[in-house]
């Protein structure tokens, strides 16, 4: 439709109708052939309401999408089609490994790749919009959330959260011809991440500043590639939740960012603003978020139970609704939905195809996501060993993790089910006691290890332990399996622990008993296959950690790019009272952010460091690759950068660039960064980014913490 | 001097005499009868330099003062006399208990006295300014300085920051007359306390919100109670270290709290903006940190070597310089030293003679501020019982606790010490081992605690493992003590222990093991013998907790004043997934701020809320306060509030008031706490403190936890 034709619809609106546009509800809310249902009762909504209303989110089927719209169409007055929302957050039905694993592959055309194909099966399911990426910055993994998060990162986080909004939306502006993508919503907006203690919900407390550094630029780089919604969050920004923070949604979100798509609220987020204490009913809580900016009331009954009678009372605001409502009729026009309200549904029968290229793609993913964290000389697996598996995981498919709601874990193939296709001499102790790791399991594995070359020790959380909500005070092994891996590091000390996980665990302990650590996180419908693959050594682990792996939980928060002190800890008053350091615990991480080992290495032999264009600000690093062993192998070159005198206190180290590099066995490899000085603008006092003339260090490697110093540029 | 005196003698100063006003040194970076010392040559100081600064930090005697001050004013040319400061923390030769623990009083009365002692005999010594009271807000007791702290409530601090206030500088503007006080500098401005991860000197980040409604209160009060210096915190604040933060300084420290004083930095925090990367070299800092406000540069050389350049440079700043350097002469004519260089130093022989009414009153002051934590039936002690007294700090005299320099060790009273003036059936276990506990000592304990009735464990920190620098990633006992516990609970339950702490530690596991629980914090230089009068029940324990004591450290930050969400852990929804809360650990405290147990008990029987004047805010709470047992209580009693809507969002509750009272056995009290509305003023989203009409619901017990809902009022 034209603008124009989009105004007239709106003419036609009455005031009930428009602030239907603006409620999205659960499919149980939506009159079943007429009948009132409970939760309809509980809100006391009308049937005439329910016909009114604009979005429906988490529908299961094709088939419940088909049936809805249609029965809403029969019976609404204007016939404006609902828009579907989902969570699709890594993969709809084959399930692709955890956001958190997909940033470690460094990898924006994987990650793009996986949006498109989780965006065909959902459109396909009748699905128009999902409520993904997840752009938070994040530093905490006591907040299991960090699971859907691109690291720690502001700048990987960028560069993938644009690359998610192009794989579900495909070409800007085509969605109406592209039928296989979905529109995308980036969330949270802003600063769910940073909740006090990590746990989720509470608290949160931003300087500007700081939400300027690190939390915008993952938004802004969702609002560049054209994302259609932008979610906010459930916590405070300044005191205010962010569902009722017009500040922040109308300077930040609208004039800062530029965003011109529809602002819709988290789960209930508008009634929540009672529990948050700044609203005193529904219907202050509706006026607060409606006058914030909040278009779209996700499952409250706040905006359909009290915005009319608002509107009504403040005429002053109905220009506003107009807008609301003109967004929400914009996006399903973007969406084609007027003109094929049943847009991308699968065929006439309504069940979807699933199609085996996509588990292809789901199994590439996990092969290159798992992270290789320690290895001495136990993998890869080799056939002449005597195998032992053992351990919660060795034969589990809950192996998909949080958010996988729609994919069946009875189709995932477990890490056993992925061995048994290889040619190994593997002994399986399965695993039955889902509670707990009893004593008698242990006492099997001992023994069950003391006869074997290699262990396989299969351990990690189970899918509810990491995501929304799983907020944890330890972050070491749970469920008695540090026990385990005590008693079977006594016996045989050739273990190969592989870790299933949403979040960097405190792996100090596991590190001391065990002689090779894979990070295999939670990596989707095809993991067993994928970890099979690497443990023999027909794929070499490529995966390179996107959030730091702390010592211990007190060091939390944490990141690799945390400011400078005036009382650094250096190499050379490790031993002195008055710097900033822990009395029980290294400063640094125990696996650094970048970091992640292959089966064989490189080493950087020559860089050089060109000005191209002072006056430009242009320059390149350049360096020699060299790999002199035997075996090809994978890695991700890491230029990190220090500008050496700023206005405000930064990053000791800040990721500018990366690549990933393959280089073949007693080879070597020339490689060239392009360095414009606009990516070391920051965040001044002012808010504004700017650059700074002075001199800025680079430094190149395989990970924060051993990238090495090249040089200096001056800018 | 009046006014025009100053100005008069400001006229005379050369731009180096007017820059050396400004700059603070140790004594050992004075000439010591025209010798140049190492550290002036590292600093490439000249002799006439040394006679041209302002103030020297950390002198140790009177005889130093005396000395240091004759030869500066012998060889200075306009003989303007040092202002000698020091850090008189917690006491300076007689020690009290540290500051965590006085505020554990919960009263202004004792620590007004005890800072008025502490100031007699510094003043003695010949100190003019202690770096005390040290105002900062704190919730996470990973970072060791909360030992300076008053806690983790603002009002608490602030009522007890400006009774240090008054009781090192007695009555407003009579220090030139009253010799036996000090000046007091409050610090650190502002933040310091939100280090991130609890690592002390790291990086910080609040919002303005934040900052105005937590960390500014305290200062304010000492603000308005006429301090006569506020020192810098070492931290950045919108990400510019506090030493070179202009708006910090101007707009918030000096027109938004109106503080007319002396700005002083922290140890070489001009010299550490090089570190924190905001300088490139001495004359940046010296100037950042200039003009933003820093009138004395405590410790570094920027200002002694830079500022006459910048100053010529740039004649605009003379100003500045002015004020600057007449803050400085201000202080010095207040303290009264134009007239007596010599003000407060002891008699002719320059000995101090210590006032044994000092030694009573820290006593009292430790037997005040002792918390118990739990008692089954175990204390008091009874004369009939055999009693084993074990554990690294049954002996020792390391229980003085960080910044008491000046105190000795060999005159503390031990644990020990205090017991045996006690009528007790008493077999103390000597601690050699200074290191770790050994196997041995453990099997001692084990034999010793097997044959007596009670075991007093006496467990806890060191003195090195709390306070400035000692941040710690694990709050749980260290050196082996938990083992130590363990055993002995094995063959005696009987166990009262007895901890010295400098913060909240993590008790869970001591609380599963001892059947009491007595925090003595660093108690001081009497604290052996408060100990044994509170063990032996002559005195009722009476402390309550100034900050929570959490039950992991991943809960960290924490305060009981947390922040209401949009999904708060409630009684009803204990079982529900997505609330805020942890998997793994309650939300709560193991101990809660306010809690603290006596010898007796009692109940609140009656609670009337009532509003004498709704036009004018005023209410009041009567309460009766009943104790049926057979001895008499101590307690205090704690009103909080919680107002119902709120702008911004607020803590679930919030201390008001609160009054100690004691009830004879089989009595009752009536109480009365009288309310003005101003009291619930919060600071809005517009950075100002207004009340907000509506309804506030009021608490009233014996904790934060605990305390019981009496009613609401309208405000």
């Amino acid at each position: 439709m034209t603008e124009k034709h989009l105004h007239e619809l709106m003419e036609q609106m009455t005031l009930a109708e428009k602030v239907g546009q603006l409620v999205q509800l659960m499919p149980d809310f939506f009159a079943q052939g007429g009948e009132i249902t409970g939760p309809m009762q509980q809100w006391q909504m009308s049937e005439t309401q329910s016909y009114q209303i604009g979005s429906i989110l988490g529908t299961h089927t094709a088939e419940q999408v088909y049936t809805i719209q249609k029965q809403y169409l029969e019976n609404s007055r204007l016939k404006i089609p609902l828009v579907f929302m989902a969570d699709v957050i890594h993969g709809y039905e084959t399930i692709f490994p955890i956001p958190l694993a997909m940033a470690a592959s460094f990898d924006e055309q994987l990650v793009e790749h996986a949006a498109e194909l989780a965006a065909k099966e959902a459109a396909e399911a009748g699905i128009h919009v999902t409520f993904s990426p997840m752009a938070d910055y994040v530093k905490d993994a006591r907040w299991g959330r960090v699971l859907e998060s691109n690291g720690e990162d502001p700048t990987l986080s960028s560069v993938l959260t644009a690359a998610y909004v192009r794989g579900y939306q495909g070409a800007q502006k085509q969605l109406s011809k592209d039928k296989k993508r979905i529109a995308a919503c980036v969330k949270h907006f802003i600063g769910y991440g940073a909740a006090e203690g990590g746990r989720d919900y509470h608290t949160v407390d931003l300087s500007d500043l700081e939400m300027y550094q690190n939390y915008l630029p993952a938004f802004k780089a969702a609002i560049d590639a054209g994302v259609a919604l932008v979610m906010t969050s459930f916590n405070t920004v300044h005191g205010i939740p962010a569902t009722a923070n017009q500040p922040l949604i109308q300077d930040v979100l609208r004039k800062k960012l530029g965003f011109e798509g529809l602002v819709i609220s988290d789960w209930a987020a508008v009634a929540e603003l009672m529990a948050h204490r700044v609203a005193a009913d529904g219907e202050e809580a509706a006026r607060k978020a409606f006058q914030a900016g909040i278009e779209m009331d996700m499952m409250s009954d706040c905006y359909l139970n009290t915005l009319a009678q608002i509107i009504t009372a403040a005429p002053e605001l109905q220009q506003h609704l107009d807008h609301a409502v003109y967004h929400v009729l914009q996006l399903k026009d973007a969406l084609g939905l007027f003109d094929d309200p049943y847009r991308g549904l699968a065929a006439a029968d309504l069940a979807v195809h699933l199609d085996p290229a996509i588990r292809r793609s789901t199994r590439e993913a996990a092969e290159r996501t798992a992270v290789l964290l320690k290895n001495e000389g136990v993998l890869p697996l080799s056939t002449s060993q005597k195998i032992a598996l053992i351990g919660p995981k060795a034969d589990s498919t809950d192996i998909l993790g949080a958010w996988s709601w729609i994919g069946k874990k009875e189709e995932a193939v477990s890490l056993k089910e992925g061995l048994i296709g290889k040619n190994l001499d593997l002994s399986v102790l399965p695993y039955a006691d889902e509670q707990a790791l009893s004593d008698e399991y242990i006492e099997e594995a001992c023994k069950l290890a003391q006869h074997s070359d290699v262990v396989l020790l299969a351990i990690g959380e189970s899918s509810e332990e990491s995501g929304e909500a799983a907020s944890l005070t330890k972050l070491t092994l749970s469920r008695r399996q540090d026990v385990l891996i005590h008693k079977v590091a006594k016996v045989n000390p050739n273990i190969a622990a592989i870790l299933f996980n949403g979040r960097p665990l405190v792996l100090s302990d596991v590190e001391e008993s065990c002689k090779a650590i894979l990070t295999a996180w939670f990596p989707g419908s095809e993991g067993g296959h994928a970890l099979a693959n690497l443990l023999t050594g027909e794929v070499e682990p490529q995966g390179r950690l996107p959030m730091s792996f702390p010592r211990s939980v007190g060091q939390l928060p944490f990141t690799y790019g945390q400011l400078s002190t005036g009382r650094p800890k250096t190499a050379d008053n490790q031993d002195q009272k008055y710097i900033s350091r822990y009395m029980d615990e290294d400063n640094d991480a125990l696996y650094p952010f970048g970091y992640g080992l292959g089966y064989s290495s490189c080493d950087i032999e020559e860089t050089t460091v060109l000005t191209i264009s002072a006056e430009q600000g242009i320059f390149e690093v350049k360096a020699r690759i060299v790999n002199q062993t035997d075996r090809a192998h994978h890695t991700v070159l890491q230029l990190y950068s220090k500008d050496l005198v700023t206005e405000v206190a930064r990053p000791v180290r800040e990721l500018k660039q990366w690549q990933k590099v393959y280089i073949p066995e007693h080879s070597s490899l020339d490689v060239t960064f392009k360095i414009n000085q606009a990516c070391f603008a920051y965040i001044h006092s002012d808010l504004l980014l700017k650059n700074d003339p002075g001199k800025i260090a680079l430094y190149l490697g395989f990970d924060a913490k051993q990238a090495k110093k090249i040089g200096e540029i001056s800018i």
